[in-house]
């Protein structure tokens, strides 16, 4: 069992705590670390763009990493978030029991 | 098409800006989150330091990372940033869709 | 030679600071980058909860990653702290070397 974890900006602490407790309560992560008052520049439709957000990094395991950024695709109130997800290469020996307590299917 | 991740800090607002700002320019990368007051303790010619900086983390595509790392690099007022870029596992649909839209070459 | 990263949160800042401080003193590190008041949800022992934490970024090398996240297991005040640590794919070249003079074993 491997850790990952997920960037994902968004527009307020709200929207990030509600998306974050959401994939919590469907076990697909066991964290989030929530970021608050990050300034983002961009491209958006070839404009440039700049804005507040709010950074989240979720911890989750890599064998969950696509069903959980597809569901945060699904949550996130922006149409086209930017969610990066990736694997790790190493982790707490501690930290995998605990990704495995705490995230993936509750076992019978 | 993967997206990738670019860490940096800086040791300035402004000077991030800038240079996330001829990075978008340039279409290396699509977006700069920049986390502002950070605390940093290091290692440099052998002591010890601590100061105060600003994180970027950029956001571009796999097949670019080389190139905006590079340009990073030669834009940064630092004469030895510390410039980390790794290559993600997963992103969202839409995230791609961004990515291919918003930085690589314009196609005629 | 590889840059890699890793990511933990602390409970405060002096305990970030002891913990990267020791790191640094034994060349496991080149640098912490401390993001302080990050707020954090999580699940633990099956239960919800949520609190304020500090998050570090540690850098050091990819052959020195696994020392360096059983050391800071080792070393952080939590039972069961949430490290996670990944290889890079790209890394400036004054970033590597760098890394190549302040962290790892001294060459006699």
């Amino acid at each position: 069992m491997t850790a990952a974890l997920i960037w994902c900006p968004f527009g307020d602490v709200e929207s990030a705590e509600a998306a974050a407790g959401q994939l919590l309560e469907e076990r697909l992560i066991a964290c989030a670390n929530i970021l608050p008052a990050i300034r983002s520049l961009y491209r958006w439709n070839g404009e440039r763009g700049k804005g507040s957000e709010v950074a989240v990094l979720f911890k989750t395991r890599a064998d969950l990493l696509d069903a959980a950024v597809a569901r945060l695709e699904a949550l996130h109130p922006y149409d086209a978030p930017a969610i990066s997800g990736w694997r790790c290469d190493a982790a707490g020996v501690a930290t995998l029991g605990w990704l495995g307590a705490e995230c993936g299917p509750l076992l019978p």
